[in-house]
């Protein structure tokens, strides 16, 4: 079985190589254009390596420090899976292996972003067709690089420790540090990207827009490239370490808590994690090869119809694997011989669930409805109105999809329990996370379409293309716009539903070493603190990342004031600004302002763990309070910035339509104040916090022994 | 010894009527001054009759809901203190009684304040610090009667069932009705209140100052009148109406936790908390009657000596009352003999914590600091970066009160436990409330002092005083935004200690009726999904609450709009605008739209633990969740929004003061924007999510024998 997962994610990578050299092959247009997309090209490459560089020498200062707790402070318990020193060099070696797996992964992905913008630009001259699948089948690259790189991971290491003859059973005990080193990677990969993307967004747009005067993505804006980049390091390099940890975590997890049913499934219920991730992978190929569309069709159809057939091949997949793998013996286990159907149950509520989110975070950020409408309304009184407005669907829009997440593991867990098998209720949860996180390939494809057409937009527009070819790109633009906003509601829904399977399997882990953690009694006073401090730890992560980005946008600012004062030629036209040196500016700015959130977001959880273990001596209960506590404080935190930032954006759409005035008018200029506040909650402090949640999860299930 | 405490209760408010004959004996000022100030009078009192008319109506409908409900809908329980119907009688007589004392106390001190203020002003004139001494004992006549009047009905309520025969260790569970009966009242009167203040607020500023072009409080503006009404009614009664629920639901729950202990205190454990908070007005009463000013002196200074001297003596009276009501027999209890100073200390902790969050307050709000200056350096570059900024420092500014919170639960639970008397430790946390509550009056009478200067203000700048007066009263309304500020932070402390304080007599009334639950595991799908349903409320309710004042603006906006265009003599001064009938919009457009947030926060936790009781079965540990999450998110929710208002509107005056170019400047125009979006954040909001922690509290402590 683990053959074919390992078979599955081969499979996958080679395709997405073929992918890779299908969208290399393209045409890649004007001279003009290549000089825009190669500016482009090398200010990414040389944000994520020295980015990879920065997250490296971490990773390696926390694997030192991993090995060492493990190996020598640690007291040995007799559950460990391995002795001391064995243990500490697996779980070293995964958490190696994770942080390594998503920084290939992540480079890779934007490898392809980096030359598929230009050959969207390019093909889209002449076919909307073209365009629409170069730039989807670039983003699948990243899409497939990503998930079949995690399974790969996970399921490599399983194969490795097997052959090595390690018990199967204690096999995903062993290997939850690659959970963890992709965590790691990922809120350093977020939050650098986030910060880099808003801060040259927001520098670019404040000294260019709004004290020069001249238009966005104009070529004398000194920062235009660095903004350009920025949609690739953020949106494509950071949101791919985002999936990658979602689906490596929920991976590892949903094996631990098939270790506890081991009686009734053996060895295949702790691998159906992986087989079903792997069909998953299938069914995303297919859905992305099927995508086309005609030159006058809106090119969202095409994207949501592959969706559909991605949904329903994972379905069915979902049905085989859960035939065939949770199986119970009727005669050893009377009651629960369609045990399996339950389960591919919960499957389809997870898929379902994915649906639901896609469909809130529409109605939330799509101006057809009436909160973005709202936010345009309120615009005509100027920009506190329209703030004010902003934050109150911002605040308001956590409403549905907290209900959705509740019905999800309320029916996905009462679902696992009358499937005969006893205490199996978490596990159906687990089933429902797989069920959501089937369709990431297709997802996250989805999400690499939006930097990729939004480059291509901004080379047809700085290369001066003919208006015919600008709307084109504005089309595939607007839909990636789209697909951005839809992706960050699925990967925070798929994180809360992680989470909630990683903290199952946090306390699995803390009962496997016979601790007496029987419940989790936010009653009392520790754990009450425990709890408190979580939910704290989200708003202070959120104010630092916010931070952040005021602070890197400043330098952009003074160097574009810099340029424009030495050299007045820049703004006539007659010099070309110097590009590099913005784009060196907000790597350095970006790096620098990502070390102290990232810092407090990996320390506070241990430093409390490790306080009330030593003072008060329960700091597997208060950790799992903080953890718990704190996932309810951030899904909620990162739907309000999310959707508040998706909302003010696409108010400022509308307007720019011709509503209440059109561009220009006293109401566009408050709705750019709304857009830009929504710039580093939607595109840096939102989706750091779901690599947060996921954080705070990997990381106390890494450091669990520590705190008993 | 109740006795005792009845009677300093009716000591406080006589004299509390001494005061306010007093006050209203001074000078009235002009002619001119007087008519101003009859305006405010009337439009407040209009305000405040319908809105206790909608109140009285909606207690008087769930009076008989609670009545039906406990009397025939509930299965009876061998633990009810009295037989059914009594037991539905004595529930609602106290939830009623709650309701009506909230009214009166919130009616008298708004009756002073109103009076108050012309009387400040007139005094102004020729001295400071009279123009002090009458706006504090304006404002401790609200602070008296609030804490007074919470006393004594809880105190009368014990002596009539004590009398009636009634077993003392029952009494607080058959009260808990007058807890809920003071929220009710303050949720609705700090949400129409705080509606109504900053709609008129917004609503007169947007007109006036920004389209019509006049400078605040100018006597052309329709709703200049209605914006002094509002301060009146948001800052005065409806933070009155939070602090009596405060420390009303405080005695009631300490109480409980009392009933606990009996074995070890007997009935003078019980009755501790009312003898505590007695001392606590008499050092409050000692503290108010000796501030005075010097003419150059900082009134500030004043006022905090005043406190100290409060602090100091409400010490002694903690320690004495400790010392002669928590003395253990230490012949049948050794070991738990030094007991009582275990929690005098615990009471010094609650003072202490006080003082902490009167200092983290100023650090976040005040120009003298860090925060507000970044807010205002940020302010240079445009609205967008002050709001950017504004947000930064308003989620950071959660972790030091947690950090606050965090230890002095700790401390006390600690300390209670080392008294040597069991399970006493959640009894040491409750103590620490009453010391943190033991200064209520006298912070309250400092916040009511806030809106008597800020219409004191009013009244000299629309009568026409000169110069000199006029920045005699800007001196004094300076330090009223101070305190105002500061009582937010005392409020929201008090609220997170009484909530925790609250949920421990939750538990413990439910282990009175014999349930199993033992503990709140928010490690189960069904009560993670409280816990999350929790916190979700306070988002949405934020949502509602910030959405209402902006729809209620709406409404003066279009008024003023009318008038100044039906009417033009208005602007050129030669018409009077029609004052009353804007009073009249905003009273009916808040009093409509505090309903849905309102209705919101008393039927949801309802609804969910009906819900988890009928279906599965686990209603009280749910309701518990839902309770504590959404308290330590309403905690953080509420700093966050009290804390970045103020600092935005501090960011203003700092650059009125001169700063980054002075009134006037760009700069100055995108602080403006800040501090109208944090109107409603610190207004409005944020202290009706102080009522909303505690309303969720004494909600389920009345209705938790329906989820059982």
């Amino acid at each position: 079985m683990i053959l074919l997962v390992i078979a599955i994610s081969c499979f996958s990578l080679l395709f997405a190589v073929y992918l890779a050299r299908w969208v290399v092959q393209r045409d890649v247009g004007t001279d003009k254009m290549q000089e825009i997309s190669n500016a482009i090209k090398e200010g990414a490459e040389a944000f994520l390596s020295r980015q990879n560089r920065t997250i490296v020498s971490f990773a390696a200062a926390l694997a030192v420090l991993i090995f060492v707790l493990y190996a020598f402070v640690r007291t040995p318990s007799p559950a460990d899976p391995v002795p001391p020193v064995q243990m500490a060099f697996w779980t070293t070696l995964a958490f190696v292996l994770g942080a390594l797996c998503s920084v290939i992964a992540g480079y890779i992905g934007m490898w392809v972003s980096i030359r598929a913008n230009i050959r969207t630009a390019s093909a889209v001259r002449s076919s909307l067709n073209e365009g629409l699948r170069i730039a989807l089948r670039g983003g699948a690259v990243s899409g497939l690089f990503v998930v079949a790189m995690s399974l790969l991971g996970v399921g490599g290491l399983y194969a490795l420790l097997n052959s090595l003859g390690h018990d199967p059973q204690k096999i995903p005990f062993t290997i939850v540090g690659y959970g963890f080193g992709a965590s790691f990677v990922a809120l350093f990969a977020q939050l650098g990207g986030g910060i880099y993307t808003k801060a040259a967004d927001v520098g670019a747009d404040l000294v260019g827009k709004v004290e020069a005067g001249i238009p966005e993505d104009d070529p004398r804006n000194p920062a235009v490239i660095a903004d350009l980049v920025g949609d690739n390091v953020g949106d494509c390099a950071g949101r791919g370490a985002d999936l990658f940890e979602s689906t490596a975590a929920e991976n590892i997890g949903a094996m631990i808590l098939g270790v506890g049913l081991y009686p009734f499934f053996g060895l295949q219920g702790i691998l159906f994690p992986l087989v079903a991730r792997a069909f998953g992978l299938i069914a995303s190929i297919v859905g992305i090869m099927i995508v086309k569309c005609d030159e006058n069709e809106d090119p969202m159809a095409a994207l949501n119809r592959g969706y559909y057939v991605t949904s329903a091949l994972a379905i069915v997949g979902f049905f085989f694997a859960a035939r065939s793998m949770l199986a119970v013996d009727p005669a050893a286990h009377p009651g629960a011989e369609s045990a399996w159907f339950y389960f591919f149950l919960c499957g389809v509520i997870g898929i379902a669930m994915a649906q639901a989110f896609v469909y809130i975070t529409q109605y939330y950020t799509e101006y057809k409805y009436r909160p973005v409408k709202s936010i345009a309304e309120a615009s005509q009184t100027g920009p506190a109105t329209n703030i004010i407005a902003g934050m109150a669907v911002g605040l308001e829009c956590t409403a549905l999809p907290v209900l959705v997440i509740s019905v999800a593991i309320m029916a996905s867990y009462y679902l696992g329990k009358l499937s005969g098998v006893p205490h199996a209720g978490l596990f159906g949860t687990a089933v429902a996370t797989m069920g959501m996180l089937g369709t990431a390939a297709y997802i996250l494809a989805m999400d690499t379409f939006g930097p990729i057409t939004d480059n291509a937009g901004g080379i047809i527009e700085m290369s001066g293309q003919p208006e015919e070819v600008r709307r084109k790109t504005d089309r595939l633009d607007a839909v990636g716009n789209t697909t951005k906003a839809l992706t960050k509601g699925y990967a925070i829904g798929s994180a809360a539903l992680a989470a909630f399977l990683l903290f199952s399997a946090y306390l699995d882990e803390v009962a496997h070493y016979g601790s007496k953690l029987e419940s989790v009694n936010i009653a009392k006073p520790e754990v009450f603190v425990g709890g408190l401090l979580g939910a704290m730890l989200v708003f202070l992560f959120s104010a630092l990342a916010i931070r952040a980005v005021g602070k890197a946008a400043y330098y952009v600012i003074n160097e574009v004031r810099r340029q424009f004062k030495e050299n007045p030629g820049i703004l006539q036209g007659t010099v070309k600004p110097d590009y590099a040196r913005c784009v060196d500016i907000v790597t350095v700015g970006a790096l620098k302002e990502m070390v102290l959130p990232g810092m407090i977001a990996v320390f506070m959880p241990v430093t409390v763990g490790v306080i009330f273990r030593f003072f008060f001596g329960m700091g597997a209960e208060v950790v799992a309070a903080f953890l718990m506590v704190g996932t309810i404080a951030g899904i909620l935190m990162a739907l309000f910035l999310n959707n508040s930032g998706g909302a003010w954006d696409n108010a400022k759409k509308f307007i720019e339509m011709g509503q209440y005035g059109g561009k220009g008018s006293e109401t566009h200029k408050a709705a750019v104040v709304g857009d830009t506040v929504g710039d580093p909650f939607k595109d840096t402090a939102g989706p750091s916090l779901h690599v947060l949640i996921k954080l705070l999860s990997t990381i106390t299930l890494v450091l669990a022994p520590l705190f008993l």
